[in-house]
């Protein structure tokens, strides 16, 4: 059988970094010439990156993209890259297609081109749209109906790409074409606990397709999304022959044996799947016999490691790809901001992490303790700004009481903060958990102030888990834990009145934490949350708690949108939302 | 011919409420029963409240809904209207789908129910989901491929909903079976500037399905949206036969005299227009014949009335329906704040609007005397709050310059309403125009707080425009102009530092404007702005100025939103686009 030396790049695009992208393609390309691959594939919309969202409609980062992929091609060949064999995601627009109610503006495409000795030799776009959970294409794309059958080396290989895989059709279509390898560029961002739901479906399809599969993905952190690479290389009969490592770039080079090209069998006006099939021959000598290389497969993450480095990649590449030198967080004391400092400074080392301490008449002592223990290991500036003269200054004109005065105090420390962001060029971190956010147990324009909130994601239970788990790393690997021992044991508290604990109003944190899991992330309605086994009267409780916090956060936005369209808006969930359930 | 009193129900539902909503078709029903209606259209979803979004999803709402339709048809013939055959909007959900990639969770369906005799006679959902401007509707529901032809006194009526009128398929399928009317519930939001698209769009699907049409639409604000009525009857040939009021609930009747239904032609099997023909006989005994009304064709509003009406309407409904009882603003005494104070004491009257003047040091004296002018002119209350104390007590700790010192002063302003709005209930009015919120002229957690932004859609050139016409009419219907001449003709300014005017950092407002046209309405890229005859040096610092404007705005939250997946955001555009004509 016909050899193949496969390279999966597995690289940290930048959305709308046209140059430096390419950069990164070249690089990437040269590695993997210099090593002998015939065949190179990138991620989903590499040179783009990914997701574009409503970009995608500007006529003018569609032509810039098409112009960027054809100076590519040829610059791959410039730079002693012609032989090999490159499949690059971009932008593209569909030629044929009107302007027409519900055709996305300018007919962008989700494409890849296969680029070969300086030229794009076939061209493909994506056939499923990915529209739910965060993807939102159906919007933003015009589908393409036609799998592309490319020759390398003698060998014919599909083209699919990402949300595709999850249907029939390019398995079908691979199966039909006689096709011995599907590639697959990916833009799936990470889940926590997916169990392993990729390796199955690329083992389906393979097994299906009969083909050889090779699935690519892109790695790093954009806006709140955490691409978490796991690229993988099956075999026709579903065992797996590669696999990258979790959140790192990597490139992974794979040798594969696989199947003669056999002459082209179906009709080209036939479909499979639904699809159309277009052949290609980009080289149909095979390669010289050569001796493999051996297989390299990572080992995955445990869930807490996972998602702990989830969130730091995530917040490092927030903070790189905006082009700030540093972040700045309301160091409190209590686990939240403590975890998050340990993950800022986990993300950014210690030299870019500034912590404040804002105590008012009420902080406890162990609150300024624990944050200067916090600081003492980990080594980011800790600095110190009391609030109780200016809360005084508010209280002279304004005499709130009860839950205003308490929200006050929060909002005095955000001006702070905005403050000596505007000041000093420091991003802003939020510091608060799922659970309280979910809750509502948290001050809009107060400690809800920040440009990125870490753990926005993880509630109470897994803050805790998560701060044990770090620490337990620490001590296997011989450094000083980061988290202050009394942080994680004392009872957490907001602080806002004297002798305040969470448990005032909000029910324990493991229970909280179970109902929050059913109805917020299950989506399951109060009579399902019961069913379960739950105290209704609770069920009662954290329901009205969430849809009066959602309510809330949706009454009072950051500032308003600028829409594209007058007295229009953009996408939301109703705020005037009188779902009695829900009330 | 046959004739048919048909009622078009244009009111104002609330998402969510289904009690209230059911309410207000009962209302309706009774009415038009009494006014001798034979048939009756409400607009699309009126029971469950439209948009729904992402509460579509959730099973206990979609029991809930057909729960409430079948309740509502057993209510209506209780009530004495069986007689009357209803098509009612709901949310149904497609029971023959099975969970799958792709499928929204539950299968929810945008559909009608036809009413009649206490039971839903027939039922069909919508065909194109409306997935572009600010529809989302691929996301959330299921389409449906049957057209219904339900014989109404002896008279075929087919039904579309809304985006579906839009494509071919209806009126194809509507001629091809013959119907004589054609009706739609319509859930479609107001747009500034749209000509008459909504009557052409009747009259050329009319004269193409070669029946009469009636475009039933719902009414008042939900959220950001502001939902105009407008609903309109037109024969076969294209006449008008009848239009209601805009943005004010409205029961249309009108007699329309149509073609006897012909016997079922097209094979049950086969499709029109993509749609399988779905055929109801009601009642097919026709009306005894009767003496027609004469018709009702409101006038249009001009353009000016319109959208101030629009922002009135949206203003109203929104306080309204999130069961707030008054609003607060900060009166500045500039345009911004004057005419949000007239349109608020237009929403709400008087005794619900409150507003505080938060002088500095620098505050110029008309400031104070043009705010007091404009709360004696409409009559709202206003308080004073110097922050000259405040500002002094923060700057004691934090010795902020430049622009952060003028952001300090705009967010110590936004913790003053903060904390009056927590301590009295008002909800907090945002006073940012458009021309400002684009170009980033306005603090993030300063003057940009607020649950509602009356008008962030309003260009600056607008907001002038609008508070002369506001005045203007006022002459015209001799009542006292609102808007103090001062605040209209002055320099506009910031007053943040000593002097300081807007023309210090912006282009003329006028240039300003056409740009923002250009680059934020029609997304031009800056080679097509330039080329529409701006001067490039202008076009780039305004460009740039949104870019960065938007970047940060989407940097800077207002608190983090409960994602409901593990480490997953909602959809949003990318915060860390790097595409280098916007930065």
């Amino acid at each position: 059988m016909p050899q193949l030396r496969l390279a999966l790049a597995q690289v940290n695009a930048r959305v709308g970094d046209l140059e430096h992208n390419a950069d990164l393609v070249v690089d990437q390309c040269k590695q993997a010439a210099e090593q002998g691959a015939h065949l190179i594939v990138f991620p989903e919309m590499v040179l783009t990156g990914y997701p574009l969202e409503d970009l995608a409609f500007r006529s003018s980062i569609i032509k810039a993209s098409k112009a960027a992929a054809a100076d590519l091609a040829k610059r791959l060949a410039d730079e002693g890259c012609g032989d090999l064999v490159a499949v690059v995601g971009f932008l593209d627009d569909a030629e044929d297609v009107k302007e027409a109610v519900g055709i996305p503006k300018n007919a962008p495409q989700n494409a890849v081109a296969v680029m070969h000795g300086g030229e794009i030799v076939a061209k493909q776009a994506k056939h499923h749209l990915w529209n739910y959970g965060v993807g939102d294409e159906i919007r933003t794309f015009v589908p393409g109906d036609t799998i592309n059958i490319v020759q390398v080396r003698g060998i014919d290989v599909a083209l699919a790409i990402c949300e595709d895989l999850w249907r029939d059709g390019p398995s079908a279509a691979a199966k039909a074409a006689d096709a011995a390898l599907l590639v697959v560029p990916n833009g799936s961002p990470y889940e926590a606990d997916k169990d392993d739901v990729r390796l199955d479906l690329c083992v389906r399809r393979a097994r299906k397709g009969e083909c050889a599969l090779a699935y690519v993905n892109l790695v790093g952190g954009q806006d709140e999304l955490v691409f978490d690479g796991d690229s993988i290389v099956v075999g026709a009969d579903g065992t797996l022959l590669g696999r990258t490592e979790q959140f790192e770039p990597e490139l992974l080079v794979v040798d594969l044996d696989l199947p003669a090209a056999t002459p082209a069998m179906p009709d080209e006006d036939e479909r499979f799947g639904g699809l159309k099939i277009k052949r290609t021959i980009v080289t149909d000598e095979p390669a010289e016999s050569y001796e493999p290389r051996p297989v390299e497969i990572r080992e995955r993450m445990d869930r807490n490691r996972e998602i702990y480095t989830a969130i730091v990649v995530g917040l490092r590449d927030y903070v790189e790809k905006n082009g700030f030198r540093s972040v700045l967080f309301g160091a409190s004391g209590g686990i939240d901001s403590t975890l998050v400092g340990a993950i800022a400074v986990d993300a950014l080392g210690p030299d870019r992490v500034f912590g404040v301490s804002n105590p008012s008449s009420w902080s406890t002592e162990h609150s300024k303790t624990d944050a200067a223990e916090l600081a003492e290991r980990t080594g980011f500036s800790l600095d110190t700004v009391p609030i109780a003269p200016i809360f005084d200054a508010y209280q002279e004109a304004l005499h709130l009481e009860d839950v205003a005065e308490e929200n006050l105090q929060a909002r005095i420390r955000a001006v702070i903060w905005m403050g000596l962001s505007n000041k000093d060029g420091h991003l802003v971190l939020a510091c608060g958990n799922k659970s309280e956010l979910a809750t509502g147990y948290s001050t809009i324009y107060g400690d809800a102030v920040g440009g990125y909130a870490p753990i926005k994601d993880v509630p109470k239970t897994l803050v805790w888990e998560l701060s044990r788990w770090r620490n337990a790393w620490a001590e296997e690997h011989g450094e000083t834990p980061p988290i202050p021992e009394n942080a994680i044991s004392k009872p957490p508290s907001a602080e806002l009145r004297p002798g305040q604990v969470d448990s005032d109003s909000l029910p324990p944190y493991d229970l909280l934490d179970a109902i929050l899991d059913a109805y917020v992330e299950r989506d399951l309605g109060s009579a399902d949350v019961i069913a379960e086994g739950f105290d209704p009267e609770v069920v009662q409780q954290v329901i009205t708690l969430v849809d009066r916090a959602e309510y809330k956060r949706r009454q009072y936005p950051p500032g308003p949108k600028v829409s594209r369209r007058n007295f229009g808006r953009d996408r939301r969930v109703p705020i005037t939302n009188l779902w009695r359930e829900h009330l």
